[in-house]
């Protein structure tokens, strides 16, 4: 079986890792020539190829490149591949990339998903077998998929040892925006503001503690990944941004009045995370 | 050596911890009946005491409750104690405090003091002898603590295993107000924009990933801590939040122009924590 994976960094390589020895070839894909040279050199890939050649001699193609560069290619992809072969896309948005094949004559050949997992690390040099591991993915319009194209998908999220959750793809860029997108603007933000203060005040960053650093962590993230991401996912995340400002003015204007009862009130709802995430 | 512990919580029973073997005897004060209980029962603190009683019969007394009830205290501690004691503060803000015993008679028997180390837990049952080992803390003033003073301190965080940087209180707070205080509200306001979206969104928290979880994580700290501090610090965080919110609007704004360009730059910018955070 011929699997192709398009876009060798942080998810493409480490899918690639993930489902070794059940894929007689992995091919890989990437504009990025330095990414390619690498997934192959660490063994992450078998081979390295153009995407027509690739899509055209493979059973499966699994899409791991930025959202807007795979909302571009897949219908290209989806004019080319032959009747048994499976798509499917790894994006962090689902509505843009879904909208745009929903009435391609080849659309149940594709299955849109969304793996939950990732680092603040890119490139195939960061790929890791166990990156998806006991995490969960997100299957959108899953009737609009054939029969047999999502069964590929379904068994490719078991060797990547997933569990799959189903949703529409309004309601997962709309709950993504929240637990995901949003999280990164706050991280980004924090970051910028801190690193604007340290131009004056130099000794800050060796005050930084632990939770500076977690908080802060996943504003390493890559641009060429997460800006087309928010850009895709513009209202929702939006929307969010708005509340999550609502809810900071809040702390600022309790803060402002010495109102401690309220300021209590508010740390106390935020406290209750610690039943959510249940850790 | 009598060592009084006020406090017996995260910090002081971590304190504890650390310094056990290098006291003959340490004594624990507490108001949270439970937690000197509990402290007890681990063995954390040989015997427990009214803070009077313990001043009175201690050589080094360590304070580490909430911001607002130190504040209220140490004078008092002050006005007890023999001249041999000396007393340390681990309150994460400084202003305070020490405008509030600068003219006291004993005040060079003082030392005020910030370790910056913490999880988001609390109470003796979340203790352990390794939460300051490497990091850093921070004296103010030490010109006004005494040579033998500010020699008991920095002992005690030689033990406890840290490494001490000096400024002035008002340095302190404003560092901190930008590395602590607002990462702490940043992560209460998610953790409440999330939650509230979650009373009609059910399945949201199965969507959380890693990204999520690392930066709400300090959402879970404590309302008796971190109310306080909110409190003490109130005008560098007001400065720090506004500073935040200016930035946040600047991604808001680049999303909604859909300014790709501008918001590339905005995650490259804050892509540069990575060289100073260095992990």
């Amino acid at each position: 079986m011929n699997i192709t994976i398009i876009g060798t960094g942080l998810i493409g390589g480490s899918i690639a890792m993930a489902i070794r020895g059940f894929s007689t070839k992995i091919i890989g894909v990437d504009n990025n020539e330095e990414n390619l040279k690498t997934a192959l050199e660490l063994g992450i890939i078998d081979h390295a190829m153009d995407w027509e050649q690739a899509a055209m001699i493979s059973e499966l193609i699994i899409l791991a490149i930025p959202v807007d560069a795979a909302r571009a290619l897949l219908p290209k992809i989806l004019d080319v591949i032959s009747d048994d072969c499976v798509v499917v896309d790894m994006g962090s948005t689902k509505a843009g990339i879904c909208n745009n094949v929903r009435n391609h004559p080849r659309r149940s050949q594709y299955v849109a998903s969304h793996p939950m997992a990732g680092t603040e690390n890119s490139g195939p040099q960061a790929a890791f077998a166990d990156l998806f591991k006991g995490k969960k993915t997100i299957v959108c319009e899953q009737e609009l998929s054939s029969v047999f194209a999502l069964s590929q998908a379904k068994l490719l999220y078991k060797i990547m040892g997933m569990n799959i959750l189903y949703m529409s793809p309004e309601e997962h860029d709309k709950h993504i925006a929240y637990v995901s997108h949003l999280t990164h603007v706050i991280a980004y933000a924090l970051s910028i503001t801190v690193l604007e203060i340290e131009k004056d005040e130099k000794k800050i960053f060796e005050m930084a503690g632990s939770g500076f650093d977690s908080t802060v962590r996943i504003a390493k993230s890559s641009t060429s990944m997460w800006t087309p991401i928010l850009q895709q996912n513009a209202d929702y995340l939006i929307a969010s941004i708005d509340k999550y400002m609502e809810t900071l003015n809040n702390f600022k204007t309790a803060i402002q009045e010495k109102n401690q009862a309220r300021l209590y009130e508010l740390i106390d709802e935020a406290n209750k995370i610690r039943k959510v995430l249940n850790k």
